[in-house]
Formats: C-alpha cells, sequence, structure tokens
C-alpha cells in the first residue's frame, strides 16, 4: 500500500494514498497518531485499519501538504558512495566497506517544503536516493532475512553543502544543514515493488533538465546486505532511516558545477515510489519570511 | 547544581545530588518526568523545585543507578580531533575546521553499565571527553553568547571500535557501536565550574593505569566557539548532546595498543564533575545474559 504523513481536511496525520485519493487513517483510528511511528512500532493493525477506510471522506491527494514520514527518528544512517559511477566522478576508490555517515533530523524536511540554500555557501548539491525505513528492529541481522525488516520505502535527496561536507575528511556538516534532506511523500509498502526495490529508475531533474538518471540495480550495496552490514554493529529501531547513496550526475562533478540555485524546484523520482519536489529558497528569504511572521 | 538521572528507592528520575545524598526531584514534581528532558525544554523551574528538596527523602547517592541524562536525544555531535597531541598520536593534520561526526542514541549507554566489545573486533578503544548538554536551542549562535546556551557538562567515554572506524574515510561504524559510550552520570550545571568547563584535568584510567591525563584548556575549539561553529549548519535543540573531544593517549597509539578487555573497569574523570565508571564486557557474554533472562 501508499502511505502519507501530511495534513489535508483531516488534519494532520497518516493517509491511505490511492490514485489521486487519499483517506486518513488518523481519523479512522485515533492510535494512528500524526505520523507513521505508531503503525512502525506495530501498535497498530495496518491491513484491518485500510480495510476500514470507508469510514471517513477521501480528501484529494494535492489537497494535503506532506510530513516528514517519521518525525523523531532514532537515526538517520546513509550510504555515501553506492553507485560505482558516482564513487568515480567524486575521485574516490571503490570501497570494500560502506562509507557511512549520519544525519540529524534538523536537517530533513518533508516533500514540499523549501531546501534552504546556506548564506554561507552556494554549493548546495542534489543527490537523488532510496530511502528504507524500518520497520521491525534487530541487530546481527542476517542477509537472508534482512528485508523482513524493512518497513517500506521513499524517496530521499540527500541534499549537501560540498564546500562544508570537505572542509576536513568527515562530511558531516556538509551533510546537516538545517532544511536540505527532503524525504517522501509517498511510502510505499515492500509488497507493491520488487525485492529490495531493485530495478527501478531514479532521476533527479530541476524542470526539463535531467540531473541524475540511473537504475537502482547500479546499488553496490543492496538494500538487504545494508541492513545486515549496518546492524553488525548498531541495533535498527523501528523508525530509523537508512539512504542508500545516490548514482552519478551530481552537480559538483559537472563541469562547471551545477549548484541548486533559488527559485529553482529539484525532483527526485524513482519508479513506482514517486516524486519528491522542493522549490531551493536562499536561507536569508527564509529568515526574513519567519521574522515577518 | 549537580544533577544525576537515575533509578533509586523513589524510582526512575531526575536527582539532586550534593555529597554522598540524592533526593528524587521527579518524586517532588511530576512534571520533571525520567530525565532531565522536561527540565532542559524549560518545562520545570529547577531553581524553585531544588528549594522545595525537603519535600522528599535523601538517598545514598551510591545506592542509585545511573540512567542517560537524556535519553533521546534529537541528535549527538562529537568533535573528533581537538587535542593537538591526541591529533598528532593519530596521524592527522591539525584542522582548520573541527571533524565532526555524530553518534546514535543505540551506542550510548548510563555510567555503570556494560561497556560492550564487540564480538567482531578486539580493538575497542577508550576516549576520555567532556560533553556538554544543550540547554536553550538556536541557530547562528554567536561565540560571545554561545554558554548561555548550555545547560551542563558530563563525562563521556568515546568508546570507539578502532578496526570499523578507519574501515574507510568516514568514522561512523566504529563510533556506533551498541553499547560503547558511557555517559554521566552527574551532570553539573554551568555555575559550578569555570566558564566554558575550561582548565580541568581530565583524565581515563583501568586501576591505578592511567591512560589519558590533560586539562580540557588544551581543546583546540571551546565550548564556545564549537557551539558557534556548530550551529552555523544545525539548529541545536534543547538536550543535544555535544562531545568535545578526546586528549592524547588513546589506546590505538600505544605501542603495542592497548585496547580494552573484558573484566576490566574504565574510568572518565574530570575534575569538579565527577568519574564515569563501566565495566568492560564481551559481547557474546552478554548475550548470553540477555538470552537467560
Amino acid at each position: 500500500m501508499r502511505l502519507m504523513v501530511g495534513t489535508g481536511v483531516s488534519g494532520q496525520g497518516v493517509y491511505l494514498v490511492e490514485g489521486d485519493w487519499a483517506w486518513s487513517l488518523t481519523m479512522a483510528d485515533g492510535r494512528v497518531g500524526p505520523d507513521l511511528r505508531a503503525i512502525v512500532d506495530g501498535h497498530v493493525d495496518l491491513n484491518a485499519l485500510v480495510a476500514e477506510r470507508d469510514k471517513v471522506d477521501a480528501e484529494p491527494l494535492s489537497s494535503l501538504t506532506p510530513g516528514l514520514p517519521i518525525a523523531r527518528p532514532g537515526k538517520i544512517i546513509c550510504l555515501g558512495l553506492n553507485y560505482v559511477d558516482h564513487i568515480k566522478e567524486g575521485g574516490y576508490d571503490v570501497p570494500t566497506y560502506p562509507a557511512l555517515f549520519m544525519r540529524s533530523v534538523t536537517s530533513m524536511i518533508p516533500a514540499g517544503a523549501p531546501m534552504v540554500r546556506p548564506s554561507c555557501s552556494e554549493q548546495l548539491d542534489y543527490e537523488a536516493e532510496l530511502m528504507v525505513i524500518i520497520g521491525k528492529g534487530g541487530k546481527h541481522i542476517a542477509e537472508d532475512d534482512a528485508l523482513d525488516h524493512v518497513f517500506g520505502y521513499t524517496l530521499f535527496n540527500d541534499g549537501s553543502v560540498r564546500e562544508y561536507q570537505r572542509k576536513t575528511h568527515q562530511w558531516t556538516p556538509g551533510k546537516n544543514f538545517d532544511g536540505t534532506g527532503p524525504v517522501g511523500p509517498v511510502v510505499v509498502t515492500p509488497d507493491e515493488l520488487p525485492k529490495g526495490a531493485e530495478g527501478l529508475k531514479i532521476e533527479s531533474r530541476v524542470g526539463s533538465e535531467i540531473l541524475q538518471s540511473a537504475t537502482t540495480s547500479d546499488m553496490l550495496w543492496s538494500v538487504a546486505r545494508t541492513i545486515a552490514t549496518v546492524s553488525e554493529f548498531t541495533t535498527l529501531e523501528p523508525g530509523d532511516y537508512l539512504a542508500m547513496g545516490t548514482p552519478p550526475g551530481v552537480g559538483h562533478a559537472k563541469k562547471p558545477p551545477r549548484w541548486l540555485r533559488p527559485g529553482e524546484t529539484v525532483e527526485v523520482e524513482i519508479e513506482g515510489i514517486g516524486v519528491c519536489a522542493n522549490p531551493v529558497v536562499a536561507e536569508e528569504d527564509v529568515r526574513a519570511t519567519e521574522a515577518a511572521e
């Protein structure tokens, strides 16, 4: 099924999405809560709930304002170099272990929200990625069992301020600017997609300009292998995000570099999941708007 | 004042600590909750509460089992290279920007809890650190105002599995093994310490063996400068942890390397704050104990 956290006529909550319509599961059952937390924690029987969706009125999907699928995740683990051609364009060697970093939730924004180009740097870059949301938690998860731990798949734009990513060998600052990590809007359960979400076309675009275009089959570490690798050292918890890395075509590797500019809208699309589109806004303008409110 | 999250006769909660005695502020006022969250969020007037501590009976401090000061922080940001002599022993150049990484809360444990040497590596290393707990949040915090954003200081042992820290250029895996990051037990408010917690002796030990011994004045980035630097890219939130890096003397730089071994107890001490002591336990033994429970 396809789920979306958002705010509509029925208030903020989880919506079931079918075609162009959405039903508020939160209104149908108060235990669902404002985001996917109660569902991934297993406190709500999703199938039973979906069967009763006609308790509430359908709303046009286009009228919903998306929210974060999980508002306060325990952790957000990201793969840095997971597509061979992207590794080469960055000047890195092909690793024998994934290059992992973390993002904080303060850097994450919903689909549709302004993606912020900070005032300290013009080097805001896009990275189209498959995002995994963990369902069942665990440690030392075997690769063969790993896909049982996936709650669903969504879209991620791993927005990166390159100048700060490379200030030292640790990428953390450039990967954690406020408002640079769009995620969502729709979370698709695994039964709707190929196993491990493989073989899906993945793209990023600004208008008609195609920035990245590849397939998720080109990932070095599959979803299952990543879950096994990561859970060797850390307990995965329900609601954790796992970002699967980006294909080639990022802005800093283009000649000349192709930074995101205020006024543009950047889109990430993965076949069968949907589109995550965010307008780029200068931090100065965000702050001016906030001050005026 | 000195505060400790722990479990005593009065249950799990926040305790005021004076000398060898502790008073449950959580029992005195239910709004305090099980950890420091409600206090750092500003929902409770700490001074008013402390004035009424005689509402509850004192308990011997030694009878408390410590908990995490903040159980579910928004983020944990760590400085990697903040003491010149530690930078040199690791073979790194002195950076012009702090090397920042993140830890997940699943890697953190209270003082006194077993520090886990994973089954996949013998290279468990200690790192004595000053830990800052953010009080008032903010973005673009000026260095001159930064110390107003500190709720308190505590101890941290930034336990690191070196083999995994250096699998790639990104340190995340080696810094995020479950049960490797002891924090606490006592959180000291800034009024009890020198400005920015500078000039304090910092040490790590196993028994009578002194592993690290330095002063917090040797930090390249002061607490204030770190808050200013970090808040340039990320909004600091109440309850965020900020780990200030470790002085020289870590195990991997000793010849031969000095890894922590099961059966040892590792202590981190900072003058005026206290001692964080944790027994080292092999993961196999932790899992056997859990299975038996």
